[in-house]
């Protein structure tokens, strides 16, 4: 027997209604914030304790049966007619970066619940769950994806030893429980706007090694000192800003200090961090090799002493699931690009339980992580389609 | 007559014991500060009040006539038994920078000092003055050259307004009186050091541009913004700093900010100062314009606006007197060089009223305008043999 006929699934319209009310309802979780003159909204927080306590009863309020586990993530779902099915999840994070914009997190949540919405009624051969996950931005205790992880029993000792809330491994569930992963997310970049897109599919999430890199030379009177005397440690952190930019990666070196500068006084120490990240782990770290040669090779030229070359944090790349990706990006409609993404989801971490696709959602001017965020209604009523379509197809392919 | 025989100048000897004195009175008076943690002396401070207050007591008891005059300028002088004879000024300033060296400055104050010392008995065809300048650095109004300008009466009304104590400008004295101006003074580069030299003769002192530039770019992701659509204001800084490196004058980027960096946002904003001296003023003046030239380039190459190029301070190069800067190398003896100087110095000033020249004093390192400054008490005693010598020389000539 087939549960959903395929009509249904054609027939499955956008509907600008759920775009609206998103919308509205972003715009008021923006308000729930931990400060009183920007939003930022951390772990466990008063301000993530007030929105998840507002998502639940829009979730209450849409049939779903709520709870908020051990690690604060909030799980709104709707049960299968077969007790020992798996769950399809659908999710995103409701914390926030400090200063932060309004759909980066909820708007894949309150996406979710729209496409719950549309599923209510529907018999399904899995169990249907949106979740809002507690931590994905890492701001509280700089460790980022806190919330799936702790779904997923993969929070390190350090962690546990960070957090001051206690229990919070307690929302450990089994890997077999999963059956898939979605997540529709802004895509924090230009790309599709550059393309005049409002969707794509997201191929793999880029492994990254951020590296903090310090230069020393000799500082010295930017007047008496002859330019064949000189140790610049700016001039040198300047040859590998160039060479980063030409490494072949996506390669940023976002800050850049001169320790004790002056105007007249020659720099003799630099700090600057890399950022690199690829699709490929083994692309990254040859390149990251790489560049660290070209550094100690520009150190030797000029004089100066590479003093630290420290790799600060590593994250692999993943992959999203092939064929799940594939039913998204039909879903999607005709012409829906697949790219990669170059920030890091929860999706990173639920992919290495279950299959797991991402559906990015144009953003205007690619800005994220700052107040002028912005999405269309328009492009948010064809993500919402978009997902539903995908959950519908995944109905029809698992009954 | 002849005032001054020639055997006498040269059986003048290097005197050891004035070289420890002198070491001594600059250990003493690197106590004598505004800051209780280092050493800083400011124009008019109690400080140097006090230092003023010590040098004069040194003064007096060798025999000088001691006068502080309205800007704050201490004043030691041995009349010349022609009253109508003009002045011979040995000078430097006992201001410092923050936490400063003990020998920029009133090194030269103290060995002007000892030449005095050398000079007492001896009849001479003029008056002769060992001047401690009140503010050659700048520190407390960031103007300098506040002493020797009030001197020649060469203030702006804005440095009048500027300045809290009245009458300054009552220090003028009319330029006629000054016969010639010497001046010794740590290198504050390494040039001496590194050819193993104690000191040398200074041909002129660059000229000067400081600029202040600000490239404005595009923050964005980093991990999402292609590399392609990137507007990076720090890879366009990047090359300016190289540009500026290999311009052919000596040229410096002192401080260069990232503005509201963070390891993982594209710089969209970078403000930097660019440093250019030369000895020649329509050299500096074109490599400026072509550095200039080359910043827009970039900036349109890489999507970016040059949003300031603003020259925040200009001073023209001036080259020392030819003649009594020969006297002096000839007294310096064998092998000394001729050698510019790119920092500052009163006898910038003095320079634009009488012949003048200056001898420099090798450092340590090259470190200046730093506690770590340093030098070696048998090159201050052949600097006071070479000044003694030179106004010697100087004696005979105008006798």
């Amino acid at each position: 027997m087939r549960l959903i006929e395929g009509a249904e699934v054609s027939k499955l319209m956008v509907k600008s209604s759920h775009a609206r009310q998103i919308m509205e309802r972003c715009h008021a979780l923006g308000e729930v914030s931990d400060e009183s003159d920007c939003l930022t909204r951390t772990f466990a927080s008063p301000a993530m304790r007030r929105t998840n306590r507002m998502v639940a009863s829009w979730m209450d309020s849409s049939g779903l049966q709520v709870r908020q586990d051990a690690a604060f993530n909030l799980i709104g779902r709707i049960q299968s007619s077969n007790p020992r099915a798996k769950c399809l999840v659908i999710g995103s994070h409701l914390d926030t970066v400090r200063n932060a914009g309004k759909f980066d997190g909820p708007l894949g949540v309150l996406i979710g619940l729209a496409v719950a919405q549309e599923m209510k009624g529907k018999k399904m051969p899995f169990h249907l769950e949106v979740v809002g996950f507690s931590d994905e931005e890492g701001v509280r205790y700089q460790t980022t994806y806190l919330g799936s992880r702790a779904m997923l029993g993969r929070l390190t000792k350090r962690d546990l030893s960070l957090i001051e809330e206690k229990g919070i491994e307690k929302a450990k569930r089994p890997q077999r429980e999963f059956l898939a992963y979605l997540e529709a997310h802004i895509e924090q970049g230009p790309v599709l706007e550059s393309q005049n897109i409002p969707l794509g599919v997201v191929t793999g999430i880029h492994g990254q090694t951020r590296i903090s890199v310090t230069f020393r030379g000799q500082a010295g009177h930017a007047g008496t000192t002859p330019m064949n005397l000189r140790h610049d440690a700016l001039c040198g952190a300047a040859e590998v800003i160039l060479e980063a930019e030409n490494s072949g990666m996506t390669a940023t070196v976002g800050q850049c200090e001169v320790v004790r500068s002056s105007s007249n006084v020659i720099p003799g120490q630099v700090l600057f961090t890399l950022d690199v990240r690829d699709s490929s782990d083994t692309r990254r770290r040859a390149a990251c090799a790489a560049l660290r040669e070209k550094a100690l090779a520009v150190a030797q030229r000029r004089g100066l002493k590479l003093q630290s070359w420290k790799i600060v944090q590593e994250t692999s790349a993943i992959a999203m699931d092939n064929k799940v990706s594939r039913i998204l990006q039909q879903s999607a409609g005709a012409g829906v690009p697949m790219m990669p993404s170059g920030a890091g989801h929860d999706a990173a971490v639920m992919a290495r339980a279950c299959p797991s696709a991402m559906l990015f959602i144009r953003c205007r001017k690619g800005v994220s992580h700052h107040p002028s965020e912005s999405v269309k209604p328009s492009d948010v009523a064809s993500a919402v389609a978009a997902m539903a379509r995908t959950v519908l197809e995944l109905a029809r392919a698992y009954e």
